[in-house]
């Protein structure tokens, strides 16, 4: 076993505001091969993500942020191609968080081997990752939805809301979606939804109270949040009685400098009886092998189908493939394949 | 049965703005024998509470105007004179809402015989009463508390805000207030706040931080929110992870000429895992029962004390009683005794 060349993507400042390619460098070097209890993995896909934003920041955020002069972390795919720990297997596809970098020496307890293996990879990135997970936890532990409610989803067109949309259908409920373009309210229409708008189009709570009278609703059960803001505002002004409210992302205010006003109409979280509530997936990951076979069985029969953008260039494309995610010209999961 | 005089306040007009002398008038009536399915009362103490500002003026909130020329509504407490129907004694203390008037006809069906009659009957509007349970149901169904954990509550020494505290000590808490006064302040400490602050003497956000040092905590597990507005973000910013905020009341905007903006932190609701519920006591009457026999116990037991303002002057002092109880002259539960 020999060490291997490897690009990996370093943090060398910590963006304020917009990252800049000044923030980050693309460095050639050597990957060793792994010590004892370690694996090397030939990575295949990666994740880029909003979160990633925070990470770069000093910010403390719920994970802790990126050192600064190594390479950073992502949700990564690939096959072991060396193996050092009894556990893992050579050829094993597994995933794993040091991404950024076109081979990785990870410690096999940092390793999942993945199940459903013949699936196309970004899926473990995208329906069977994080996002999918998300999506499914948010809508059975955190807004739990019934058959029949009256569902809204923000950025409908993403990767975690363009899961909510096709599970939220298959629960029994009416899902209304925003989304940032004409071409993604078409994909959300086309994942099954019964009212989607551009909220570029008009004021969100306009275009929200048009979609519910499309649907012949008058208020929400449940919305699931990925933005904040604007969206969140005018969700609270149509709850109805007993709502949930599902606080999964603010994207809305991630790249902001100052902090941005709340919603000025949480009294009606009172009249309305009405619960908010933000999680993070590490507290649900007892739930992962049952979401796992449910979400698999659901591809399978083709009743959830994979969303997700492939950015081209390999590594060199990662981070172009960062500010292309964050602009929003990704619809799905935004992955970047490495191979 | 014959006739009783008695005097009552009627609506003239409504009030925009803080709420004039001319609005209302104190009116010389005769008060009717009760017919079949009724009893007359003879009141002996009556509610002052802050809603009673929005049901004057014609907005439509979570309950109906006071009709104009007739006299408002208030919970009330008092014996039964004269009965109509077998299911009230004469001679029995009742619950109604027809207050802001010395003798009341009420239907036997909105009357509420009470038990625990051998308290001072200004606990069955207080700690009894709405106030009472709505304290006891956001610490026990809305935001869980748990013995050990470290609770704030806003308005502490309000009628509601005075129970929660009592309420939390019990369980086991470890009590932070903040209240509006010097005196209100030491009150809260008396019932038993491990730390409590007037919200005048600095931003509440750092006043709350020394008080979590004071205490030797780091953050919040529950906070108990009556006011909204600085308060509810100064709490937000120092909450532990799956900490839980009760919506109970927002004073700081009730009487607010335009929105006020929201926190601008909700963000931290998701890194903290955290809820914010809002809710109405009339959701939660089937826990009436349990909850009138726990609070009767501690009240005999000397565990839980009634904190309450009594106005001067019967009948004729309860105008200035509602004006004194808008501007913060009450602690605990303003009530005003009619005999």
């Amino acid at each position: 076993m020999r060490p291997v060349h490897s690009r990996e993507w370093r943090l060398r400042s910590r963006p304020v505001g917009r990252p800049r390619d000044s923030d980050v460098e693309l460095v050639d070097t050597s990957c060793p091969p792994p010590l004892p209890g370690f694996v090397r993995v030939a990575n295949e896909v990666m994740s880029v993500e909003p979160y990633m934003r925070g990470r770069m920041g000093g910010e403390a955020t719920y994970a802790d942020p990126y050192p600064l002069d190594e390479p950073m972390l992502a949700p990564t795919v690939g096959r072991v191609t060396e193996s050092a720990d009894e556990s893992i297997p050579v050829g094993a596809l597994v995933l794993h968080d040091l991404g950024w970098r076109e081979h990785s020496v990870v410690a096999a307890s940092e390793c999942r081997i993945l199940d459903y293996d013949d699936l196309d990879p970004a899926t473990h990135l995208g329906l069977l990752g994080i996002p999918g997970m998300t999506a499914w936890v948010g809508l059975t532990r955190i807004a739990p939805l019934e058959s029949g409610d009256v569902l809204f989803v923000s950025s409908a067109a993403g990767a975690v809301g363009s899961t909510v949309v096709q599970i939220a259908k298959r629960m029994g409920a009416t899902v209304i979606g925003s989304a940032g373009s004409p071409d993604k309210v078409d994909l959300v229409r086309d994942l099954g939804a019964d009212a989607a708008f551009d909220y570029h189009d008009g004021p969100v709570k306009d275009q929200l109270r048009k979609a519910l009278a499309d649907v012949g609703a008058t208020g929400l059960d449940v919305y699931y949040d990925n933005v904040g803001g604007e969206h969140l505002e005018a969700a609270i002004r149509v709850l109805n009685d007993h709502a949930r409210i599902a606080l999964c992302g603010m994207s809305s205010i991630y790249n902001a400098s100052a902090p941005q006003p709340g919603p000025a109409n949480l009294l009606k979280l009172i009249w309305r009886r009405a619960r908010m509530e933000g999680f993070l997936l590490e507290d649900h990951l007892d739930g992962r092998d049952d979401f796992s076979r449910r979400m698999a069985t659901w591809i399978r029969d083709g009743a959830v189908r994979s969303v997700h953008t492939d950015y081209p260039g390999g590594i060199a494309g990662a981070w172009p493939a960062f500010h292309g995610m964050l602009d929003g010209t990704s619809v799905g999961k935004a992955v970047v394949p490495l191979t």
